[in-house]
Formats: C-alpha cells, structure tokens, sequence
C-alpha cells in the first residue's frame, strides 16, 4: 500500500517579505519522513484571505493531509482560522473547551484574558483541537487540514501531540556515500545505477570545500533490502579514494 | 504605479525530504523587497516532471516573474530544463553559445566536457541566458519565468547577474519596535493603528527570551513618510520601558 501524501501551506508575510527564515517546512518534512507519510508539495502565502483559501481548497483535495503553520495568534494578522473556516464554508464561534484551556493558562500566568486573547478560542465548526503544551491556544484539525501555529517551537510542540493521531507507512529511508570527485565526473554512471532501481529515488548535491569538487550521492527508498542493494553496487562503482 | 509581482518554485526532492533546508527563498525574499518587486507565493515541488510543469503553468500566467532554483545540473535527477520547454512547448536542445561557455571552463579547469556536462548547455528554444560566474553553467529565462541553480552560492550569484536587468519598483521598507509584553497585551491597540494604515503593512511576531515574553511589532510599506507617521504612532502607544 502505498504511503499517505501530505502538502504544507506555510502562511505569513514575514517570510515573502524577507524578514524571517522559515524553519518548519524543513522540520516537518523530516518528521513525516520518519512516520512514513510523503510530503509531496509545499507553498508559502501571505496574511491575505483570498490566498490562504485559494491555497487550502487547492491542496486538500489533493493529498491525504495538509499542514499548515503559521497566522493563529491574537493579533488583526493572524486571519488562517477564519480563512479556513471559509475554505470549508463552515462556521466559526469561540469554543467553549477552547476558552477554559486559555482562561485556565492566563489565570495561572496571572495575566488577563482579554479580548485579543479570547480571539484564539474561535475555532472553526466540526474541527478537532490540536493539544499547545508551550502556549496553551490551541491548534485544529479540520478534515485532513491540521492548522498549527508558526512560532517553531510551538508549531514543534503541536506537530508532537497531532502526529501519532494519523496513520503513517512505511518509513522513508535514505543512505548517502561521499564521493571526492564532481557531479559531472560521476553522473552517467550514477544515472545508469538508478534506472536499474525504478523503486528508489538517487540525489546528488555537490560541494566545494577547500577548493576540491565533491558529492553527496543519496539513495532514498522504503524497502530496506533493495536500499541495501543499490548502496553496494554504488560503493563498487565509487570506491573510496582516501 | 504598483511594483511587478513575483512568485518563487523550488525544485528538489531534497528540500520535502527533509535532507536540506532551503535557504535560497529567504535569500530571494530579501533581494526583491530591496529591488522593489513584491514576492507573493513560493512553492516546493519534487523532481518530477509533471509536478514542475504544472507550477509553471499555474504560477508564470498569475505573476510578473517566476523564479525557479534547482534542477538544472548534470546528472539525470536534473530535469528542470526540459520540464520549462514542455511548460511552454518549445523545443530544447544543446545551444552554441552555452557549449561553448562550458568547454572553455572545463578546458581552463583541466577537466574533461563530457557528456553528462554537455547535458548542461540544453537550453530552450528561445531563452536567454543567465551568466553563473561560479561554475559558468548558465541559468536562463524564457518569457517571464527565471530558471537558476539551486546550490546557494550559485543561486545568489546568477540572481545577481539577474535582478539589475528587471525593471524594479518602490523598495518595501520596514521599521521595527521591540515591546517588552505579549503579542496578547499589545493586539488590540496595535489592530486599531494598522486599520487607521491600510495602506501599510502591520506585523507582530512574538518571542519568549529567559523566560519574559516579548513582541517585535514590524510595518512595512514603499511610502517612508507614511512609514515614519505610523511608528511615531507606535512610539506613542508602546513607550520604551526601559
């Protein structure tokens, strides 16, 4: 059977305007790689409503989960829970166990829960909260789409308490050989290799250190033996020089 | 006038599988908002041909320019020039003055041009080049869409040959203001400013740093006056405390 695929939508302005590096699209696609679900595509959008909606009905129907990061905070910008409430055409209300998990939170910090606050309990309709052990606000799940929030370490926290919630396959397994010469040394043998293993997926990703051509040559496959098999012939073809 | 829009795709296996962090989005993001063309949506697809094609098609009509990174080497996981020439219907073959750039770096560097090399002057009908001053195999651009390497080094250095050859618009400026309270705290009056801006940009991106919570409140905007009005506002409402 073959593994569940998977998309991310990473939403916010700050990273198309340059201001912030994303970190969770590279954390997230290790993470499925581990439970066996296949990231297949990623977007980044801006805090605009028309894209997160565009960006969320383009790509649920499409793969078996979508995660998004980013916009479900207490300020005007923070718009992706509504957006997907509209892209599902459900409402959107502040939850009643929402509101007690955050008024609980902010009575133990000693800190008001106001109305900028009380805006991250409105969850949309039908969906499934998302445990934040870091901030308390909670993410949802809506359908196959998973909403978590943008800062890394919670957006980590939450990925944490969703993940063992959905079935995963078989694992994504890689193996890496360096080799000491340049990608156009090595890419006609290499190609050859793989188009005798259909079933794996071979990289290469040069490098230059210290003035000297190199390359990462990576096989990436879910059958552990046929991995196995392909890294012996590459290892015959590509005997370590040093 | 507005200034032209632009939308990235990043192409790579080894971006979804979680081997490599891209760093040539936030690179570009950073380039554009200084040169004044606004970066709307990036995208992340595989090395598959189909996939490439179709984020093509959907981003170049949608956009001013498309920038593209990856896929463009000598081995055969290298399959982004020829999935632009179908994007367009065009035909690709070796061209003269890309062989010709290549065979004189390989002869200058003592290396043979072979064939998985010559691979790298395939060029679709009608493009034009885009010079790459650090391993001479050149990127190119056909119609509005821009195809460049995805090893950062070389990504940089073709964007650099790029970006003085398009017409650029009103740099996006912003300024920033560190306040030492939660995003929670300060979001209602900071929602008020930004309704009072609508035509700049209001950010909040909170932070937690030995255990206080802390918000850095970002506007962005083309209009330095208006940009200056809002954060003398800003001032005003968040006074430094310390």
């Amino acid at each position: 059977m073959p593994n569940p695929t998977a998309a991310m939508l990473v939403i916010g302005d700050e990273i198309l305007s340059g201001r912030t590096r994303d970190s969770n699209l590279h954390f997230l696609a290790g993470e499925l790689a581990r439970h066996g679900i296949d990231l297949k595509e990623a977007r980044v959008v801006g805090d605009d409503h028309g894209a997160i909606v565009a960006a969320v009905n383009a790509l649920r129907p499409a793969y078996d989960h979508v995660f998004t990061s980013g916009g479900i905070g207490p300020t005007h910008d923070d718009i992706t829970a509504d957006a997907i409430a509209d892209a599902f055409g459900v409402p959107i209300a502040v939850r009643e166990d929402a509101r007690a998990i955050l008024a609980a939170h902010y009575e133990r910090a000693g800190l008001e829960f106001n109305a900028a606050r009380q805006r991250m309990a409105r969850i949309p309709e039908g969906a499934r909260l998302i445990e934040n052990p870091i901030s308390a606000a909670p993410g949802f799940s809506l359908g196959n789409v998973h909403v978590m929030a943008g800062v890394p370490n919670i957006f980590q926290a939450m990925l944490a308490s969703l993940l063992p919630t959905l079935t995963g396959g078989a694992p994504l397994l890689s193996q890496s050989l360096r080799v000491d010469r340049g990608e156009g040394e090595i890419a006609e043998a290499f190609g050859a290799l793989a188009a005798q293993f259909p079933d794996l997926s071979f990289g290469s990703y040069p490098f230059v250190r210290n003035g000297a051509h190199g390359t990462n040559l990576v096989i990436r496959g879910t059958d552990a033996a046929r991995l196995d098999a392909a890294m012996a012939r590459l290892a015959a073809l590509f005997p370590a020089t040093g």
